[in-house]
């Protein structure tokens, strides 16, 4: 069988250079849309309609829908809370729909549409999500929802987990140079991940608006199984491992 | 005084976010366009003039420039010459004006030109480079060429290499997480640079063609002082440091 390549893309801005339609995409923004989303799946919610601009968010409130919209971490007046996985209780998601808006995160999954599947990916769930890759057999493209379009660090080491974990399967190789940077970030930051992150401008971004309490929960290995996968524009729990 | 920040832009298609007119913007593409032109410079070149495209570059041949050019490392049919290092030795260069276009490196530097000054950056230059850079004091922007306009690590190792001889000048920061990163692939890789070099994609590009004879003198410290600049549109020796 024909092995199945790895690749990582830095930036939104840089998808038309790494689109592939044959592989299976997983959209990562660590701080802090992709972890809330798998969280908010974990606590039981149906459905998220990611959407790209405030415009949308509005006009589904208006509509009567739960909205979550924020940017720059800052929640929107309109909406019903913002981009804290903490925000994402049982209480409030469970068997609800949500519409979801954020600076870098939403954009990140609507653009990642052509991939042949769409995943949701977080150290949350990184186990089931490496495993589900691995037996898909086909290629893993990640993308980094970066920072308005500029790298950045907490998603890069994200996609160097994700990448190792996949590329420990004979199935898989990489000759993609930011795979491998990725993947050497991961391993120089993996012994103190508190601490390497201490250094990423995310972080300070956050305590500045002090919502950097969510940031040791969102490098928690493993809390669960549940992948968010994208069917048309709306994300569902991934069935097969449910 | 206000302190100088230091960036890094891992890709021209990237630039546009990080554009900063205020900043010295070093053009990197260290696999085999800048390390050439500063070769070049070494070895007695007046000028040379940057073209993006093959059409460009054929219409100065045609009025009689000496011309380099390729794409995908193949020195194209029209031209004098191609991109290796080797090429621009005294004898053929010294006095004259070359025209030039590679697959990446001369897009970049064209791209660059908002900036306040524009610099070719090598490690064959890279310690003049970083006594400018601190000398002038402003912000620092290190633009990698990248391999159409996907990351690479070649450049991105300079970029780290360059950014901490920099950041050693207690003038300059930086909270650029691109910049973090590369100096923390540069440290992975210093101590074993040509073993590291093994990892990345346009090794094997260059081996496949028999190209890679350059890749050691490219990663070269210090064989000169001269530090190529644009001039409008054309790249002359900077003048201060000769």
């Amino acid at each position: 069988m024909e092995k199945a390549k790895i690749e990582v893309c830095y930036s939104p801005a840089l998808f038309p250079y790494y689109e592939n339609r044959d592989a299976v995409v997983v959209v990562t923004d660590i701080l802090r849309a992709s972890s809330a989303i798998v969280t908010a799946f974990m606590n039981g919610v149906e459905r998220i309609i990611p959407v790209g601009t405030l415009e949308e968010a509005k006009s589904y409130k208006d509509r009567g829908f739960m909205v979550a919209a924020e940017r720059d971490g800052i929640v929107r007046d309109f909406a019903d809370f913002g981009n804290s996985p903490y925000n994402f209780t049982s209480e409030r998601v469970k068997g609800k729909e949500i519409v979801y808006s954020t600076t870098n995160g939403t954009n990140a999954i609507n653009l990642a549409s052509s991939g042949s599947q769409v995943l949701i990916g977080a150290y949350l769930n990184i186990t089931a999500l490496a495993e589900h890759i691995k037996e898909s057999g086909k290629d893993l493209l990640v993308l980094c929802a970066g920072w308005k379009n500029k790298f950045n660090l907490e998603d890069t080491l994200f996609a160097g987990a994700l990448s190792k974990m996949v590329l420990d399967d004979e199935h898989f190789y990489t000759i993609c140079d930011a795979a491998i940077g990725a993947m050497d970030l991961y391993e120089a930051a993996e012994t103190d991940m508190m601490g390497y992150i201490e250094k990423v401008a995310q972080r300070h971004r956050l305590k500045k608006n002090n919502l950097d309490d969510v940031i040791g929960y969102c490098h928690e290995f493993d809390l669960t199984r549940l992948i968010p996968v994208l069917e048309g524009k709306i994300l569902v729990p991934l069935q097969d491992l449910s």
